[in-house]
């Protein structure tokens, strides 16, 4: 346990949740590893995005949908880190609205990998989903913690 | 960068594909952390299983589903460990016959975070999820790499 990096961590976090909100994408994607090496799980298809730059157009895909500033909540966050590897997951609600008009809320569960490259800690790895309900086949997008 | 601590992760994950396969409760369990620090998001609701014994009903009633043995197949399995943390990641198709007669196959995206303790790796965190059509509200459960 390296509380001196679950603090950097942590501020990589309060970046990502900052720029989020602004839909920065260049903010956004600051906190992630450059390259190839990046995979992404996200809560839309495909199945995975491999290397930075794909990542990038998801997000500005994702930010393209909301018209005005989206708001992040987190729940149950947990971090920790060693000295090379350290991994943070929690809840988080989603909450903005819509092109359309259309407000949009939604719960997710984000789990993320980092890594010390060159002194800096950066993502190298994210995970973000909905629960499935398999006997309808629909995504369970109204649960709450 | 450690490869015996690599090596110990993939063991590991021999361990649980071996015992999933068989529908073996216990040895699936063996892989992951004893208590309540364990948190796993599933493929299936709630948002989050929290601790050892709620993981294990969840793995009881997956296996309760299935008629005879479930077979995996793992693709683009990433290991890397640390010291003291280490992830790993992959595509993973599960296929087998439910206890109606149907026969299921899907492919997942699988995140594992493990935590060197006492020595032993042990799963501390999991993420298993497919992606969701935002448009449709559906779980994308026919997605292939």
């Amino acid at each position: 346990m390296g509380s001196r990096d679950e603090a950097a961590i942590r501020a990589l976090i309060d970046r990502w949740t900052k720029a989020a909100h602004e839909k920065n994408v260049d903010g956004v994607m600051s906190i992630y590893q450059r390259g190839q090496s990046l995979v992404a799980y996200d809560l839309v298809p495909p199945l995975q995005y491999k290397g930075w730059d794909a990542y990038r157009d998801d997000y500005k895909a994702f930010f393209g949908q909301y018209d005005g500033p989206i708001e992040f909540e987190f729940r149950d966050l947990v971090i920790a880190a060693g000295a090379t590897f350290g991994y943070s997951h929690a809840l988080q609600r989603v909450s903005g609205t819509l092109k359309g008009g259309q407000k949009a809320a939604f719960w997710l569960r984000v789990t993320d990998v980092y890594r010390k490259i060159g002194g800096q800690w950066r993502v190298v790895h994210e995970h973000v989903s909905v629960p499935t309900n398999l006997e309808t086949g629909k995504a369970e997008l109204n649960l709450t913690p």
